[in-house]
């Protein structure tokens, strides 16, 4: 309740019209419609990823019990802003490098798809940030992981519908890095009290969440959208149980635990992102989600007693367990299915290998450069 | 608690039946099946609208304390009943004009959007009228409000889809109109109050219409379905943007207000309507978006420190500047558009200002005269 | 809290794990993705199915204070393995009956309609059950449902399509079959208090089964789909309208009560479900509704005072009159449609007769094995 805190107050809402002045002439000079006749989107596919972005991941956040309206009020914010910023992007890229324009729908479940990213990191940092620098925060991750985006396509030769699927790998460990520029809050603080009643919010934004998955990995491939699907679905299925199975033996009572639930229905969903469009047998999909499943509990279970406090990382929703090591799974599984498939061992795991050094390099070090600015 | 108020309670059963009946009756002469082969209205675009009105404008109107389940179930009561008188109207018409009867499916989209009007003026009334003055005002809407509609038809030559977007508009006024017949609540009475736990279900059903918008512009609209989308979705857009920025500014804290934020991130929804499919680049939809917002944050200030008062009008659930200011600026703009586009001024602005005061005529006097039957 | 009930509690995850090993090492042998060239089902639809399943059921059976988180968590975990099992049962009977695989999005889409009757019953349990007792009984009832549906596509030419609307019949009385195996819980315990905020959570379940009752009813149908969604959105129209009359006509200060709403909005949705696609004329659908839903208010009424003491039945969710009388009634509407459209009185009215026999009895007995079993 500083002057300085006042001062930050004071500058959010000039700080957001300012950003929007600037987008509006932006999209003056850079938007047109394309050609609209048709689209690999469909509009119900669209609105699913909308519904995922804005009531999915708007719930799943107010499992604090002080968040209630700001997780998904922020939310709202950040996903609108984000949108813009990411079009624009997108836009200015293809007419950098003179590629014809995509239809207009693809173009706006592109920039839903790219939001996600951000909407994770922010689960990361929540309860530690002010507004300011959660918006600061929005727009360059946003710039940034187009810049990863399209590192990966043209010099990795990445497919663009895999590439994007590297989103919740680039959201976690980027909010990670955000959030050990931190400070940790006090344990004792009511911040991070959870009630029932918010912790059912949360579990309506986590099935939000569930049902909308199989859209969210299918809308942007391009062949086999089906097979894709009834992989994630199938994937998911497998998550969902083994989250039950492996929250009930971790605890001592015997009774399931609703944050481990939370994350790990969701596992298998990140993991067979990457590979759904190879995975030609459901029964592939089923152990990849389970090993997400078992990844995420098993990894809550020991990351809260040892990493955390050796690196004084604080993740506030569990981002590093939920998205970053189904992700890392979902990343290996990708390689090795492409290894059994045609044994193409080299050029793959090379590009692959690359790819990740890259990404993590690029996150790590525009993390670190935002705390900075931002701390 | 008077047997006056006993008696109104024991007619409200007999009512619903005896409209029911009537109901059923007319279906069995007016309705037939059209032809279905092809419908211009998807069935996921109709479920958007069908949710949208159901829960959006449901859980829209729960704020208020008292209200959590009468606004939920009477919602539901209105719509059903209103759907269907709308969906006999409307073959009546057909009937009496001979017109080809259009397919199933268009019927009762149509039907669900004019019931929007019947909801807006719903919030108006809220927490003031007892059932069966309710279920009057909806008959009595409904039929008002689709004989304004086929008199711009017939006489003025405005598209039907277009003709349909004065559904805010007509539903707005005609709320405040029957409002300012009945006597102010004391502002004391707890009915008003609302707490953190209804504030966040309220977000929750404007979330809902804020995702659901572009289905609601677009459903109707026969050709250019996609510029009305995204033109839609950016003007909503940059309303959200804006309704945060502005919620922060006129607060002393510089906090965010929920009543605010509530308002103001449809007015670009319904501003952008009218004129959505003439608008070519997204930048005019996103500046029509900013300036709804602006009206609205503005209005809501003003109005009820100034307007309300003097008018001796309760505005519930603040339609007039959620819906009604949007509305009016939205038509302006159409107006506006059409005169920058191929300079027809005469004409177009003499039919609008024609269907103004031709509709707000309707609409007031009939308002009165339900205020005087139902008062 | 005995040593047995901890027995149980630890056998959980094991029996989840070992039928999860069990479904992946089946699908693997059992399922290969079919011709996804065009499928009958569309996407759209399908997750119309999920929703409603995943967050109409799960919401439904909130309205018991306690069952708040488990309703939701159990419906997830329930709907998830019986898929599963389902879509494995499916493929069995097509792989020994050497009949061609179907397209895999409408194999999920039937294993989701078919779970439905598992949800159903585990409305007619909940609060008695532990969750060995509703894993078994899920896999069980989906087996068994599955083999009454075999037997009517067999032996008794049932279209497959109407021979799935069975599924809330088996449900309904499947469920109470259980039910009446369990010892009474004492009518003071709090596990059947409902509060205001359960009550409306259980609304949100029945809006969203509302919503989605058109899409459940109409995605299996081959043809003649436009008129199984409008005679089923006109029943549902018309039951919603007499729930909400005959709810303030049996209560005596004319208030309308949750309870009543919550089952008769949906009786119209069940009843229409056989016959949806030979009523040529919505009147007939909102004649059927209006039945369906006095049937369910006046059963309501008058079950919860005779018959429950009498039979020793406890019905935690009301599922015999919600779902069970308006099944029946539906079955009776198809005959008497059947009847009055060719004449064809002996044949039709002979199979479904049989049919009937054939399900009780099936349904009964096998009901009373699962209760001796889990006893």
């Amino acid at each position: 309740m500083s002057s300085n805190y006042r001062n930050f107050r004071n500058n959010v809402p000039w700080l957001i019209l300012f950003l929007e002045a600037v987008f509006i002439v932006l999209f003056y000079f850079l938007f047109s419609h394309g050609d609209e006749s048709r689209s690999t989107v469909s509009y119900a596919a669209f609105q699913d990823v909308n519904h995922m972005v804005i009531f999915g991941f708007g719930f799943f956040l107010t499992f604090l019990k002080r968040y209630g309206f700001s997780s998904t009020g922020f939310n709202l914010l950040i996903v609108v802003l984000g949108v813009q910023c990411s079009v624009l992007i997108e836009n200015l890229f293809y007419f950098l490098l003179e590629i014809p324009h995509e239809d207009g729908l693809k173009r706006i479940t592109k920039a839903a798809v790219s939001i996600t990213a951000v909407v994770i990191s922010t689960g990361a940092v929540l309860g530690k940030t002010n507004p300011v620098q959660l918006i600061l925060m929005t727009v360059v991750e946003i710039i940034v992981f187009h810049m990863s985006r399209w590192i990966n396509r043209m010099y990795l030769q990445v497919p663009d519908d895999v590439g994007m699927m590297h989103v919740h790998l680039f959201g976690a460990y980027f909010g990670l890095a955000v959030s050990s520029c931190f400070p940790e809050p006090s344990p004792r603080s009511e911040k991070n009290a959870s009630t029932p009643k918010s912790a059912l919010l949360s579990m309506l934004g986590t099935l939000f969440l569930w049902v909308f998955w199989p859209s969210f990995n299918s809308v942007l491939s391009e062949d086999k959208k089906w097979e894709v699907t009834y992989n994630t679905y199938f994937a998911l299925a497998v998550s969902a149980v083994t989250a039950f199975t492996f929250s009930a033996m971790t605890t001592k009572d015997g009774k399931f635990r609703m944050a481990h639930i939370h994350s790990a229905v969701l596992a298998g969903g990140v993991a067979v992102g990457y590979a759904a469009n190879r995975i030609r047998y459901p029964w592939i999909a089923m152990i990849l989600g389970l090993l997400a499943s078992v990844i995420t509990v098993l990894g809550s279970y020991c990351l809260q007693r040892c990493l955390n406090p050796a690196l004084e990382i604080h993740d506030s929703s569990g981002v590093h367990f939920t998205f970053g090591f189904p992700a890392v799974l979902g990343a290996l599984a990708q390689v090795v299915l492409l290894v059994a498939e045609n044994g193409t061992f080299l050029t793959s795991l090379g590009y692959s290998v690359m790819f990740h050094i890259g990404a993590f390099c690029v996150t790590i070090s525009m993390a670190l450069i935002t705390g900075l600015i931002t701390g």
